[in-house]
């Protein structure tokens, strides 16, 4: 009897020892030196220009992943697009800004609710610097669960939740209350030692070892954009390492409404993503995710295979 | 003494009784067969689409009169517009629904203190007969005021007052909260005896002499589309009275973000609103308003010559 015990609890401490030394490749049935890669789109609700290209560059290209504003102008025809495609891998990009000129947008919650959430005009403020300086980890909190609670509400099953201009990720308090909702919800949350670096949020003491994290999480800065996003791509896809790999994208037509939404503000604008669309829609793309065997992979997976099951 | 007081009490009939046999031409400084008109472009801010080519027309074209949804995404678009154009003649067409399929806005008073405005998803609900159903006077009453207050607080100096879709014109209770936000900000609100017939609100009771009531209030309606918009709009300016008219129009381009908002909702649509574009800066237009000697008024006038005068 104490022998089976002994065993019992070798076999015990060697399993979870396994799981904590288990790559998360592994974890999802891959072999160790596989390339993972999520090829996601932001941004999905902000516009028009956005949405229709999104969903075109996911029906025709190789985007296999997005996120969605819910506070944005647009949602309810990601909505719609959802229940004609309920299989489409679509999280909540979580949104406390709204960072364009002319174009404007404020919280799901009542505003008398996230005072701190809002400028003197009712709208999110336009940086995330802003919204930590005068937002409470509370109002955020409340906030990010009003979203996740609104998408579920109008018919959006989150396949995960990540950082509209990384403000959810940009303080420990509003980290915290990231983690806690995407808890709450057992809805995957982006998480990747990058942020560290990205934001300055030491993120080990809030991360338990159930948690998936992303190896390296990847998106194009100005300078990217200066020389082509072709080439900033093809470098990207040619130099991918074994791990799970995100790379943040911005898919929209470069067309009227783009180019207001974005005026005076190049980086991350209308020909950014028009460049964004054209180049995960060619044929050149396809070539280099075979040529470089990298496996694509969905947060709906993630979610299914280590989650819903309770690993 | 005597004598003093009843000539001087005479004198005060007799100009009020001209003040009220007056015509509005005539308040205006205008010959009594004048006829006047208001080329009034509605909906401005609910899309870049309708913002540019309202902007458009406005300065080529011969609309010279229009009204600004405050609640709506373009909103800052408008706003920025008005810092470059401050003597454009824009006042608010009010809005307490949002009637666009995919594309969503709600009021800018707190949720929470007009639960009655706004649907299970906190949007304004899709048509007047809703509101009229689930809103009380009190509610609308603030939303107007908030409206109101916004707009000026981010620059607008409103020429007018009107409302989108007609409801807040739908019930008794609405239109005296109309009129009396009117009245405290003494800003003109669009009233006319057409209203009665349309909305079948009575409105005589709550009309005092000073206020300026439209004598045609002109607007095309579905079987008017089918016509084609230049046939109608040829027959309006042909058979215009004397008399102060407005001409209510929806001016925007038929590209794919006005095609998405409109998107199964062929009446009031982007194809209808790019006629409306194409002749109010047509050639076209401009004769028929030379031939038919009619003179173009704005709201601004009005304002200024019989509020601001305290008239």
């Amino acid at each position: 009897m104490k022998l089976f015990f002994s065993l019992l609890v070798t076999t015990i401490i060697s399993t979870f020892s396994q799981a904590q030394q288990k790559t998360i490749q592994e974890r999802l049935g891959y072999a160790k030196e596989t390339k993972l890669l999520i090829i996601h789109a932001d941004d999905i609700g902000v516009a028009h220009a956005e949405n229709s290209a999104t969903f075109k560059a996911m029906q025709s290209g190789v985007v296999n992943s997005g996120s969605i504003m819910v506070p944005c102008p647009w949602f309810s025809e990601v909505v719609a697009y959802v229940k004609e495609n309920p299989k489409a891998d679509l999280g909540l990009h979580l949104t406390l800004t709204s960072e364009w000129k002319h174009y404007k947008w404020g919280p799901v919650t009542p505003a008398s609710a996230v005072p701190g959430l809002i400028n003197k005009n009712g709208f999110f403020y336009s940086s995330a610097d802003s919204v930590v300086m005068f937002a409470s980890p509370s109002e955020v909190e409340q906030e990010i669960r009003n979203q996740v609670k609104k998408s579920i509400q109008m018919g959006i099953d989150p396949t995960h939740l990540d950082a509209h201009m990384g403000t959810a990720l940009s303080s420990p308090g509003f980290m915290k209350a990231y983690i806690k909702v995407g808890k709450e919800f057992n809805i995957p949350v982006m998480l990747g030692p990058q942020l560290e670096r990205m934001f300055g949020v030491k993120i080990d003491s809030l991360v338990t070892p159930s948690m998936v994290l992303i190896d390296n999480i990847i998106t194009a800065m100005p300078g990217d954009f200066k020389n082509t996003m072709k080439n900033y791509y093809t470098s990207v896809l040619n130099g991918l390492k074994p791990g799970l790999n995100c790379l943040l994208i911005h898919v929209a037509y470069d067309n009227d409404e783009m180019k207001a939404v974005s005026i005076d503000h190049p980086d991350w604008g209308s020909a950014w993503r028009q460049e964004d669309f054209d180049f995960f829609t060619s044929d050149a793309c396809r070539e280099l995710l075979k040529k470089n065997n990298i496996v694509l992979v969905t947060w709906r997976e993630i979610k299914d295979k280590l989650y819903r099951s309770g690993q």
